[in-house]
């Protein structure tokens, strides 16, 4: 019944970020965390924002975590990059009160 | 002795961020918060992690928030934009225990 679903956001259009979120939210996913790294971060905010306010309103943000990571260039030099977790929950509860 | 202070991100390289942070909490504040919009989020993510990883070791991230505003711009639309507010602050005890 808590089915997480992990989407890793990148440079893809927004849109796309979204409709797989309103997709595993339908397919029964209760939970999703979205993940993104360095520039991807204001995207993972974007879906967060446009999917809470436009598709699914009875989805809260429960946790939003930040975190540095290290990557190992093609030229062998290692660069610090931030990355960003945002757990959206679909919230049951306010549904079914919204419901009756 | 909790002094506030809100440090506005934006466009700017990110070590003047970096550098406001550490003059306010050499100033005595013990909180921070970083605000950001649209594309200045990564950097706000960017600030708040090299702070904590490399300059002021006992601070903690204690809360994250993202949220829309609506934006008017000069030709008269609107469009939403998103923000992120993270809060820093300096855990003073944790300090003490290093010290001593």
């Amino acid at each position: 019944m808590s089915k997480k679903s992990i989407i890793y956001v990148g440079s893809k259009p927004t849109m796309n970020y979204i409709l797989a979120v309103v997709t595993q939210i339908n397919h029964g996913a209760s939970s999703i965390i979205l993940k993104a790294r360095g520039r991807a971060i204001n995207h993972a905010v974007d879906v967060a924002e446009i999917v809470r306010n436009s598709f699914i309103p009875d989805m809260d943000i429960i946790n939003i975590e930040i975190a540095t990571e290290e990557v190992t260039e093609r030229n062998g030099f290692s660069t610090n990059v931030s990355l960003i977790e945002i757990e959206l929950k679909k919230d049951d509860s306010i549904a079914d009160i919204r419901k009756s």
